[in-house]
């Protein structure tokens, strides 16, 4: 997979290094089994490269030190490229002044926001980040998409491994919706509004009127906003609002936020505060017999290790795409 | 209502100043409409102080400096004032480094978090904060409590005013299940699980099973873990699990994060990004005919004026209990 990814991006212009590390990310997404943002998306991201939304060569540069803060460009270059850069800066700004925070204009969707946080949780760092994107969900009362579906990550190392919480603030992402349509089947869960303004299962009723549910109802609605906010401001960058009046969703912006723990007081016993709290969790009385608590990522590794058994699992027409490229 | 307030405090060992300061916190939480966390829980926090668990005169104490990321000990002092302490660091470390970072440990409960929220983005500054709490809701898949409902506050400047996100991690608080089981009403929409596992808009139900639901399902699950152990991990202080062994919610963990943005290098833009961002979503079309697209905070400003014109509604039985006291 990664030598195909490696062959088609050199063939679009970009540098060796650059193309290897890109395929790298594309493949670790789908080792790791989140698909929808590794190979199966890896057509449309060629697609943006052919169109100019995104920039080979680009590379992202500092526009202004505020200190533990700084605003960086993205200048268009590829998404998951510059959110490796600005990952890297976040954490060497935390090595330095405990946290750092690195806003990030002008940049591209990052793929998959849960690798930044396994990048640098791994590393021995908590990951704060998010990004904004075009209107994907309407805010909470109303039917037409105003709000983006905005991704936000958090994650803290765990043993060799680490937690990691990677989540839309849409309740199902409409790829997924279209999934359960194509099998006929309900969603496990009210995941929006169909024509009487109910709440519904039927993923067709909410693919016909788009009012997918913000997760909490207005609660996430509300965090949506605030979360493209910050972005925005932050990076002093494009909005939602912006974003969505351009033909293609490109120059997004994105907060990446690293705080360092080999400096706190008790870094010592940060492991066992959180072997304590997952030990507990996941030792929850189950609602149903047979039903194992897990905590955010833990699939991931069991995932991972499958993948690397048994290799990834392709669709054959995404994968005939990709071959033809 | 602060005159009450500061008698009371005064009575029970609290210094004028912080008599006075406490007394303020739990008057405008009224006057702001948040009433939960105001004059209705002041009989609670009254009875916390009488057990010892509030230490009317502790102040918080430095425990590491980690650069733009501070440790503190909350010595078990009232968690408002505790919080305004943190909140004036964070904005200090802030100024001096474009965003800071404390940490509190051994605290209590800081009532509204939205109060501080309020107080640094007035002040220009962007805010997130966190707490965490005694086990109220259980993980996803899980039917005991192992998870706190974790209140979340992202705040930025608007105008004169703010734009203030306060929520728990809980779609309903237990409070709100039993005022709408008292009025004989749905909620409206669901909120729990009732006996079947089947999720319910009976607040009865959900008060018998005790599966209240967490904001957007599993992800809300995630979410709430997740800040648990960031609040525990970087105060060095208690985790849910831990405070729940105690015999009341107190020793708390705290995160308080400012964003200085008056450094940025689009300072002069960011009114008017966060006036068309709110502008745009604001005229979403909505779903019923009539119905308004709110920010969240946005009604805080009306139920104050109101409050200020009309006077802050009190709950008859409530307030002889206060007078009593």
């Amino acid at each position: 997979m990664k030598s195909e990814f490696v062959r088609i991006l050199t063939n679009l212009g970009f540098p060796d290094n650059k193309a290897v590390q890109c395929a790298e990310i594309f493949t670790l997404n789908s080792l790791e089994g989140v698909y929808s943002h590794g190979v199966n998306r890896f057509p449309r991201f060629v697609e943006y490269v052919r169109k100019g939304y995104i920039k080979p060569d680009a590379v992202p540069s500092l526009v202004h030190s505020a200190g533990a803060l700084e605003q960086w460009d993205g200048n268009l270059g590829p998404g998951p490229l510059n959110a490796v850069v600005a990952t890297e800066k976040a954490m060497e700004l935390a090595s330095g002044n405990g946290i750092g925070l690195i806003a990030l204009k002008n940049t591209n969707h990052w793929m998959r926001g849960g690798m930044y946080g396994w990048m640098a949780a791994r590393r021995g760092f908590v990951f704060i980040g998010w990004t904004n994107t075009e209107a994907n969900m309407p805010a909470w009362g109303a039917k037409d998409f105003r709000l983006g579906n905005n991704p936000l990550v958090i994650a803290v190392p765990y043993k060799d491994e680490a937690i990691v919480l990677d989540f839309a603030i849409s309740q199902f992402s409409y790829g997924k919706l279209e999934i359960y349509q194509h099998e006929g089947k309900p969603l496990p869960y009210p995941g929006g509004f169909n024509e009487k303004g109910e709440l519904t299962v039927n993923p067709g009723e909410i693919l016909a009127t788009r009012r997918a549910l913000p997760i909490g109802y207005w609660k996430g609605s509300g965090l949506s906003l605030l979360l493209d906010i910050l972005a925005s401001v932050l990076s002093g960058g494009l909005s939602t609002h912006e974003i969505s009046q351009k033909e293609a969703e490109y120059s997004l912006s994105q907060v990446f936020i690293a705080i360092c723990l080999e400096n706190l007081v008790n870094s010592g016993s940060i492991e066992k505060t959180v072997h304590d709290i997952i030990k507990n969790v996941k030792e929850s009385c189950p609602a149903e017999s047979g039903t194992e608590i897990r905590y955010p990522g833990e699939n991931i590794v069991k995932v991972r290790e499958e993948n690397r058994k048994n290799g990834i699992p392709v669709n054959k027409d995404v994968w005939e795409k990709i071959l033809s490229l």
